[in-house]
């Protein structure tokens, strides 16, 4: 047996074995129904990582809606890329980034006012996929209840798909949910003095 | 004064200090350039984030390519959704998973024929950005040099914007990255029995 024969047949069992950990797990996974992911933590990617999501939902025909919880300074790149697209109901509330506008009031009203469109959604069957981008800011800054947050998130339609992106996510968002990512920082452009652009950040 | 008073005070203060903060970090970061963006680790969401990123570039008017270094058994809804777009070239490479073909010459042909379609697109001005799917399963499994790899992404027009996901990331992929988010997983839906879904998985 020559060296590449060897090495062929290593690379043959490699394969199997992970072929038959993937059959397997794929044999164990029979539940069918809607999931609640969180995306926290602070590296870049959470909000395109529920986009992406979308993305992949729209491409089998299902329907969608987003809710941005902050406002940006400028129309950013997903929204201008899904807001005319026929299945997709894009919804961005607020009024500027609360460190801008630094008004509890109004913000604490903005973000009621999204939530109750928020659990509209929770209770139409005929939506598959949700997108709560950047909710978790509002939990955290106190104008949202995390109970009730949670409570809507836990009665929706069965075959719901919820996605969550935010830093940090309450406790009680955490306990109702189905899969949770931590994107973390090992290095960002940013910060090496690379501005900002549109179509990365935005 | 009132509790209230105090209290939305004390969110004034907390959100000046945070507008502060972020108008420093615009004010530092001056530099225009593409970057080149790895989203690693074991957590669902890193090729959704990738696609998201699309999305957000295409938004802004940006073409964009994406090669997809492992095939699955379906049909994704990234490719679906994604496939007809006029700003995209959708490349979907090798010929099924590689645990599925356990063959290894075969599977590093197909990853030298990605590959070599990577390096056109690599130099190629008008693309604006550009998505390696599953690369770094190339470079693990030896059917690509990392070496290769990175220094046709060091050579890369300036404006152009480069994003690869995988599981683990070669050092020399590392070394020339401006960011890098690690997507940790706390919690999955399937370890818990639930099954990939259209629209979520794939």
């Amino acid at each position: 047996m020559t060296d590449t024969d060897t090495q062929d047949d290593a690379y043959r069992q490699r394969m199997a074995t992970k072929k038959r950990i993937v059959d397997e797990r794929i044999a164990n996974a029979t539940e069918q129904r809607g999931v609640l992911i969180l995306m926290k933590g602070n590296g870049k990617g959470k909000s395109s990582s529920a986009f992406g999501t979308m993305a992949r939902s729209l491409g089998h025909g299902h329907r969608a809606a987003v809710i941005q919880f902050i406002k940006g300074r400028k129309a950013t790149g997903e929204y201008l890329f899904f807001k005319d697209h026929p299945q997709v109901e894009f919804h961005v509330m607020g009024h500027g980034f609360t460190w801008e506008t630094q008004d509890a009031d109004k913000d604490r009203q903005a973000a009621l006012e999204a939530w109750t469109l928020a659990e509209r959604y929770l209770q139409d069957e005929r939506v598959n996929f949700l997108l709560f981008d950047e909710l978790s800011y509002m939990i955290k800054y106190g104008h949202l209840e995390a109970e009730r947050v949670a409570r809507a998130i836990a009665a929706r339609p069965r075959h719901q798909n919820v996605i969550v992106t935010g830093r940090t996510m309450a406790r009680e968002l955490q306990d109702c949910a189905d899969t949770i990512s931590i994107i973390n920082d090992e290095r960002h452009a940013f910060r090496q003095g690379v501005k900002a652009q549109p179509g990365i950040e935005y």
